[in-house]
């Protein structure tokens, strides 16, 4: 009887160890399936994609577009009261009010070019020195930019009475663009050192009245020599542009001189940088005849019939030679004589 | 001996599964740990935040900027060279040069308005119907939109040698504007259920061809009931704008019937949706006396002294009142007569 009941008691002990053994397993299993799946879980999440931001993240290799913009300063018109009065009645009524819509238009174009990704803006005063308002405007506007400055020579500016093409405006301007683009300096604000060697980039020049579509940006951002296409409202007519066959450019449609070397409009081109640079001597002749600018510099870099027709062709209009009125001054002057002008000190 | 032999088969037995236990639970535990360490490395790499976007997400609690834009269809002009020389000789000439830069216009003005996060472009067209040139547009622009269509009624059209200001231009299209914002439908394109009630927003007429910086867009944002600043190059000024003391209007710098009720130009206010919406009867009155249509509406919503004044006690210009140039066509006239006029097929 004793040891029968140390027989029961050994077997009750026996089988509550492998009861006790495995329920701890089972236990110590299951909670490893538990962290396996919290692991996996994580995992999971960690593989999930991050929300996609708003723009794609700016590739490194895209070529660099450098856009040349000249402009023209006010020489402190509307600075004083005192000066209005003079100014407008020294025999450049005209140019002078035309140059109140100066900040409009490059707010607009400053706007328009931060749409474009890998763009370097050379805007380039037509004045003695940097002025505030172009200084200010350039600095708020967010874009990388090199600001140049370049008096255009009395002789060369347009006399009361003279028509625009007497002289073509932005010569110098777009000339001191290219020397800084060649290293030769001048920068008296932004960005000060040139493109280094070997700089992947495309150069256009982009006056500030007309309107780029941003695709247009696109179109010339792989120019591998010079490329080009239509602009739209110009030349007296709908477009003027390249007539493309096969791919390549044959001819122009233009009503102007179709026999120029090249009949092109100077917002319907752009030119690799390397080329540029390899071509030192090519610039823009500030005495070439009517219509003849855009050939002094084009002359001296491709063959027309290697020009690159780009947007579709040349079947698409991504640029319009838009022109500003210039606006009627006639209230401010009467308020200016009883001493109630528009406050000088706001900026316009 | 034969009973301590069992003895000590009893013991190693017991001492063997105590060892057992104890190497199991050791080893669970470690493997637990081990689990433990992984899910929280894991939980770690999971708080770390994601790359920061280029932009920052737009918050959703932002208001809408509603943006309305009446533009003018071509009435098919151009739109085959037969036409061409009957419909600029009808009377309608200046006129419907004019319409050759809507494209232009809407493309830059899109552009800009793609700057402003939480935007939302009512454009209304002046048309029997939508026109494929504006309905293209809205669907590239990449802009939340709604297209709406009402045709001018004949009466309400400038005649040949009419100056601008006979008949106000654009009053039909915005108030179709107002419609839709107001649940009376009638959007041919894009959005066309109207913001759901509670929506917080702010109503800002933009003509097409105004400059507008997109710092404006964030002055305007907050209105509560009708905000107001300055308008640059308007009213025969450098700038018209409210007169700020103490934070308050107390009166508008103008040369022109400064005794309005409201002496503002349309580029110079914004409206507050819930405003909008509970004056029912607020809208532009189209037999308003010159200069008058911007206080047919504001009268209905708010007294002079509760203007808000945005842009720095409206010392700041951030819209300016450009004028396109009517593009000249004399050399697309003289082609088209040769049969070598622009190719239709091209838009502009």
């Amino acid at each position: 009887m004793k040891l029968k009941l140390k027989n029961v008691f050994l077997a009750y002990f026996l089988v509550s160890i492998a009861g006790l053994l495995y329920a701890l397993v089972q236990l110590a299993a299951e909670q490893l399936r538990q962290k396996d799946l919290r692991i996996s879980q994580l995992q999971a999440e960690l593989r999930r994609p991050p929300p996609a931001p708003a723009q794609p993240p700016e590739p490194e290799a895209l070529p660099t577009i450098y856009v040349v913009t000249p402009t023209y300063a006010r020489y402190g018109l509307w600075c004083t009261q005192e000066s209005f009065g003079v100014e407008v009645r020294d025999g450049h009524e005209l140019e002078e009010q035309g140059r109140l819509v100066q900040k409009a238009e490059l707010v607009r174009l400053s706007q328009t070019l931060s749409l474009v990704p890998r763009l370097h803006w050379l805007l380039v005063e037509d004045a003695e020195g940097p002025t505030p308002l172009v200084s200010g405007l350039l600095a708020a506007s967010g874009l990388l930019f090199t600001h140049l400055v370049v008096l255009t020579p009395k002789a060369q500016r347009l006399r009361e009475g003279e028509p625009g093409w007497v002289h073509p405006r932005g010569v110098e301007q777009r000339n001191k663009a290219l020397d800084w683009l060649r290293g030769r300096g001048g920068a008296v604000g932004g960005e000060k050192d040139p493109p280094p060697p070997g700089t992947q980039g495309v150069v256009y020049f982009a006056d500030d009245d007309n309107t780029y579509s941003r695709e247009l940006f696109e179109e010339m951002r792989w120019t591998r020599g010079v490329s080009v296409w239509p602009v739209g409202l110009v030349g007296g007519l709908r477009f003027e542009g390249p007539q493309v066959q096969d791919g390549r450019v044959v001819g122009f449609h233009t009503a102007w001189e179709p026999n120029r070397p090249f009949p092109v409009d100077m917002a319907g081109f752009a030119v690799a940088l390397p080329l540029l640079l390899a071509k030192p001597n090519a610039q823009f002749d500030s005495t070439a005849p009517r219509g003849h600018l855009e050939s002094s510099l084009l002359s001296h870099l491709v063959d027309p019939k290697d020009l690159e027709p780009r947007a579709a062709n040349c079947t698409r209009v991504l640029v319009w030679h838009t022109r500003t009125e210039k606006p009627k001054m006639k209230q401010e002057e009467q308020l200016q004589r009883q001493g109630r002008g528009s406050d000088p000190a706001v900026e316009v």
